[in-house]
């Protein structure tokens, strides 16, 4: 499991863009895990597109996690499956994948936070950390939320909503062990040289703690 | 594996009518199985509701399956999952089941027929053998073509398409295994009675060949 610089796709991002070479640029920049959401598609489709990214990521070393259908996760083995409140609990979750997977679970505030320590997960997914425009129902959580969170859980926290290459430090002091983002690099055209600048921000963070190549 | 009489749900009947009454009066009125199929629901939703149709359905003897969302049918322990030429490939979903459930599969001309004899699916669902309203794009097969279809497959052919209790006769004849209807049940404010109409048209035409109840 590496989810420092973890890419969350998004419909929205994707109407005039090939979804795998724009996964490769990012890979190439180095992010560390990809997270396939998709809305709306069929699921012969999200199979089709999740084997091409499924040699892809392994190609370059990094994850590939599924949110929602546990049985595309299945299907093509991906490392990890995400799921939040509006998807399958995650204990049935575990039931079903043992112990082929990690499973990451979101969070939206430090109150739910109190109930999910004793659930079969491997990371929480917490936010939103600061404003953002891909979703437009969200919980701002803030940098003190995430502050408090780390210290409420002994579970991995990937930190997620509006992190920017310039809020990278912030939000890794805070005690996140990773970044999830979506339009901080799906949002700019050159989404290699967008990945490079938060994996940089991570690297002069990370540098005496953690391994990053 | 009982789809003689095999109710698949719609979305479009379900805007302003209770799922589990609605489903409980078709199994009173004698439906042998239910497919599970919605398209607009989160998982959480399916999950929570299917738990109720797995004991209901278990009350009453009769099987349940699931459409498209394989993960959903291994959650609630569903006696079959269903899939089509959109969803996860048939062997794949094999792979990922084993032997704990049945796989239906739809197949929509008897070209495509002559592909499937190999597939790891234990009946197939075809169709459309009469002009229907419960979708808008479809193929009709015809009454022939589901003639044709028995008689290059040894697997059960289920019907599906326009079925309705006085063309139940015409299409067990043909050599279907059981009829998958939508409207012919749902299409009625009485759910149990329009059900006990198909029941009564198959059970006159099956009495000598099948045990039915
Ligand atoms: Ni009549």
């Amino acid at each position: 499991m590496n989810l420092f610089v973890y890419l969350v796709t998004d419909d929205k991002y994707f109407k005039d863009r090939d979804l795998v070479s724009t996964i490769e640029q990012a890979l190439q920049g180095g992010a560390t895990a990809i997270q396939y959401r998709f809305k709306n598609k069929s699921a012969r489709q999200m199979y089709e597109e999740l084997l091409v990214l499924r040699e892809l990521t392994k190609r370059y070393g990094a994850d590939l996690v599924v949110n929602d259908r546990v049985d595309l996760a299945m299907a093509v083995g991906a490392d990890g499956v995400h799921v939040g409140k509006q998807d399958l609990p995650p204990d049935v979750v575990r039931k079903i994948v043992g112990d082929s997977m990690y499973i990451g679970y979101s969070v939206n505030s430090v109150e739910e936070l109190k109930e999910v320590d004793h659930l079969p997960i491997d990371y929480i997914g917490f936010g939103s950390v600061y404003e953002t425009t891909t979703k437009e129902n969200y919980k701002l959580v803030g940098i003190e939320g995430l502050r408090q969170a780390v210290k409420l859980t002994s579970k991995p926290i990937v930190a997620i909503g509006g992190i920017t290459h310039y809020r990278v430090k912030k939000v890794l002091e805070a005690g996140a062990k990773g970044i999830a983002v979506v339009s901080a690099i799906l949002g700019f055209e050159d989404v290699k040289k967008a990945t490079q600048s938060l994996v940089e921000a991570c690297r002069s963070v990370h540098r005496e703690r953690f391994f990053m190549p």
